[in-house]
């Protein structure tokens, strides 16, 4: 059996049907995005993964990452697969034009992500991470900087970093304590930085780490933070690279997974300190920081939806071939894992997929107000695709572990990797908690729940459509959809009601709330899904993936969508029991 | 801050109350098990597994076992710990006073095993090993047999060994090939067995390998199984050790977690023959061998358990050192995940311990009603306190490692070695999906759900004294205790009437009824302890610990509880879905 098949057709699908491809098309400068050309990409960029990536994924999990000296070696393979990458052209799919980018859609994008993560999940954080770079410095960069790096970071012939954490800087970036002092037009930069990954490695012939540091007098906390571009190796006027800077990394990680891809810690002008260029303006850079974290999160998201595709191939594979009594895939009770795996991952996907439509509606359109609309809706989902893609892919690896039994637990069968890789998905880019408590504070309550009652409406718009399907699976799919979004409306509510008078309650319903809100997307997706494939059925299409594909929308909302009863409760439950245990009880 | 710290105060709690030492105690030969001696007993357990055991679980992690020549060397220090524990009577706590045993209660010796698999689990799969063995001889072995095994198997001076799994020999059990043929009052056996835990090492003089193998002519499938002793050295007549065996270890497996414990590749007869005695009858050999196994799937159960409480210790003290703006254990969604993980690790200890003594009584009451009837609750939860108590363990860690952020996922921290430890928890002695299908089958159907509606109407007479209590937690619990055991009613009904005419209804319902049944269990030691805790207050006792219990009761049955809707919805979508989706599909 081949190492990994890229799933296309079900991407396909879920472009053409949870991204409207022919919506994200008609938008000005996407017109070429058409169904033929998204294909060809898929299954050019499918080969890729498939015969160049994924092979290097277990060499890279057993290999690891060598320091030696401060130079760090990247597993065999990786280097000369990136540059492939880079001469493909791959790393530009999403870019902007005017840089040497491909331009097409984030829709399109996302998908060939996809690809590269469900290959090799470390070898795809090298241009993820570059991808955050290039927003960055497009967008907020002046020109002369630009000129300096973007088209080498498009082209991913350089690479990109993100420098927020230090050691006692995480998930409360405003404590951090780099520092920049001015020095002329630049900016000396000065401190340590830990989990960066890839801050060093021998794939690109430099790279641009994107560092957050303190002005001189900056105020304190988030609010006095600015953000440096800062080169491996400085750039001559002719754009050819001039002298080491002052930055090295001095360590790396041992991790539970992701072994390809060097965790760095960072030590930032130990002598001269580091040449850096401020981007935007000093002190805003953590709103900088975050346009690069936000587009981040769909991709880390994405990662988590990515190997769960690859763990539940490999348990099918398995479960076929591996007999007791009868293969066991003929066992119910690894048929409800399997179909359990299939329905998260092509429910998480789907989100994601029309997440990163609805970026691509929010930068393009015409209308100003659908923009502004669809950019809300994008920001509601962003920490759910997160945070509910990435625990669900990490729980789609752990079952295919199961469908293995004893040989799962066995590195040398390959699966458990998936789990190890998958694992830190819920942790970077901000843990699923911080999604979760970003989800609450900053969406469902700071515009009074407009965004999400205007979610959860047009998810009840599909009600009438799954009704006149008249399908025995519609109408399941309807019912199981409306409890969902009724006990989504109560939890929400529960929420709005307590949160001003309880100061503990958006932090202790987070999380339960926002599994359900993911639950419930995830279901409303699958039931469009189910919809279209009845509407191609209808108009003739004779394909096994149509039928599979409302089965898997029935599974979804039989076993999975009920979930979402016990996660009101959990929100109502309220944070009474939480907060009244005392410190010293635990 | 300490490695571990033996909840002992929880332990003792859940020993007197869940598991009912007074009852206990009161049995024949029982009545040394005094409240006085169990606290002695478990504070030095305690400080053994603290101050021996708990440090060398990390070397044991990093370095892993060894294999050389057939010899395999386990990690630096286990060896020497071990002889400690033998010399310190440790491997012999439940055993028959006759061959050398303490005669401890079951109850007793499942909190002190509880102790071993926190502090160090790849350590206490030795002794939970040996103790399968003792058993199996205690009951199925010829008085010559026993003398020539038994005592040093009590006193742990040596080991056992389980071997019934071959490549294609798994799950499905019947399908072995390994051969046994006779020998004079002997057998030689021949055959390879994989997964062999403790298979071969430095720590014990001898090692006594149960073997199931077929003798010529035997029937197909489990009817044609027996169980053989096959010793590593044999043994002397006067007890002494004489040649090696022919059987060695060919190979080590390089598995995800419990590095410290060698999973051998095991071949028997490659020469001579292995020298075996006949355990029981022939073709016997599967029940026998289920003897072992029920005994040490509780003890499976307990390993994850003890290993969540011991990565939920790791995250509450890293919690209350963290600081993000305050310490994370300040945090609500962070209080709420330790509150989760605490639920959980004192409803499944609850449980295990319950079903522990209940596992006494059906031994030893005078009365052979009771003991029936008794034994019928510990074969119907038997396999939920594996399954339901191994998931939970397995997520307590995964809980743990997000507690940490991205320190969890750095091997450095410690934390995620639960998570890979107590992974293999929910795979061996029977997956846990095989556990849902045993309780399904065996459990709840063969005796028409009798034991079953026993437990339930067990659960029930809760109501009235939770009603009398009084306070506002116990109300809360009352309620949603009710509505889970409903559920479990409903799940349950639904099972007895459609299994007749859907055979695959059995296996498509089974884990989620095993969760729902796991959860009303635990809902119900939870309430129980809460109950019990109350008493202690009322009649004066003033310990913090008491309102903590209570308070982390009603947390179970806020925020757990209600799971048991979702999983009857899962349980009541019967197997339609399951089955309809068609293999190709996959």
């Amino acid at each position: 059996m081949p190492v990994f098949t890229p799933p296309v057709v079900d991407m396909l699908f879920a472009i053409e049907e949870a991204g409207e491809l022919a919506r994200v098309s008609s938008l000005p400068d996407y017109e070429e995005a058409t169904p033929d050309l998204v294909t060809a990409v898929l299954a050019e960029a499918g080969r890729f993964g498939a015969e160049v990536l994924a092979p290097l994924n277990a060499i890279g999990d057993r290999e690891g990452c060598h320091l030696d000296n401060g130079r760090v070696t990247l597993p065999n393979g990786f280097a000369a697969a990136y540059r492939q990458f880079v001469d493909g052209g791959w790393n530009a799919v999403p870019f902007n034009p005017d840089h040497g980018g491909q331009g097409l859609p984030w829709l399109v994008a996302t998908a060939v992500q996809e690809i590269w993560h469900a290959a090799n999940m470390s070898f795809g954080l090298i241009p993820m991470l570059t991808q955050g770079a290039v927003e960055c410095l497009n967008e907020h960069a002046t020109p002369a900087i630009k000129a300096m790096f973007l088209d080498k970071l498009v082209s991913g012939e350089w690479t990109g970093t993100m420098n927020l954490t230090e050691p006692a800087a995480g998930s409360d970036v405003g404590a951090l304590r780099s520092k920049a002092e001015p020095d002329g037009d630049r900016w000396r930069i000065r401190g340590q930085k830990i989990f960066i990954t890839g801050g060093e490695h021998d794939a690109p012939s430099n790279i641009i780490h994107l560092v957050l540091a303190r002005v001189p007098d900056a105020p304190t906390g988030v609010k006095g933070i600015s953000l440096f571009a800062v080169p491996k190796y400085l750039v001559n006027p002719d754009g050819s690279l001039g002298r080491r800077n002052d930055v090295k990394c001095i360590k790396i990680e041992e991790k539970l997974g992701i072994h390809g891809s060097p965790t760095c810690v960072m030590a930032f002008g130990e002598d001269e300190g580091a040449v850096g260029w401020l981007l935007g303006k000093e002190n805003q850079g953590l709103t900088l920081m975050f346009t690069m974290m936000n587009n981040a999160r769909l991709a880390v998201g994405l990662e988590g939806i990515a190997v769960g595709e690859r763990a539940y191939q490999k348990a099918v594979a398995y479960a076929r071939e591996r007999v007791q009594h009868v293969a066991i895939i003929n066992h119910p009770d690894v048929r409800r894992t399997l179909l359990t795996s299939r329905a998260l991952v092509e429910a998480t996907r789907a989100l994601a997929y029309y997440t990163a439509s609805r970026i691509d509606i929010s930068k393009r359109h015409p209308d100003a107000d659908l923009r502004a609309h669809t950019h809300a809706r994008v920001e509601l989902l962003t920490p759910v695709v997160k945070a509910w893609g990435t625990a669900s892919g990490i729980q789609v690896a752990d079952m295919a572990i199961q469908v293995f039994g004893g040989m799962g637990y066995i590195e040398e069968s390959g699966v458990a990797q998936h789990l190890r890789d998958a694992r830190i998905t819920a942790i970077y880019e901000g843990t699923n908690g911080i999604q979760a408590m970003d989800l609450v504070n900053r969406k469902l309550l700071r515009d009074g729940g407009a965004a999400f009652r205007d979610l959860l409406n047009e998810i009840r718009t599909l009600d009438a459509e799954l009704a006149a399907a008249g399908s025995e699976s519609c109408t399941v799919i309807r019912h199981a959809l409306e409890q969902a979004v009724s006990a989504a409306t109560r939890a929400a509510d529960f929420i709005h009601a307590g949160h001003g008078g309880d100061a503990a309650l958006a932090g202790a319903a987070a999380s339960p709330f926002l599994e359900l809100v993911g639950i419930t997307c995830g279901g409303w997706m699958m039931a469009r899904l189910a919809l279209a494939a009845h509407r191609r059925m209808a108009d003739g299409a004779d394909d096994p993936f149509l039928p599979a594909k409302i089965a898997t929308a029935r599974f979804f909302a039989e076993a999975l969508l009920p979930k979402t009863g016990a996660l009101l409760a959990a929100v109502q439950a309220g944070s009474g029991s939480i907060q009244a245990f005392r410190d010293d009880w635990f």
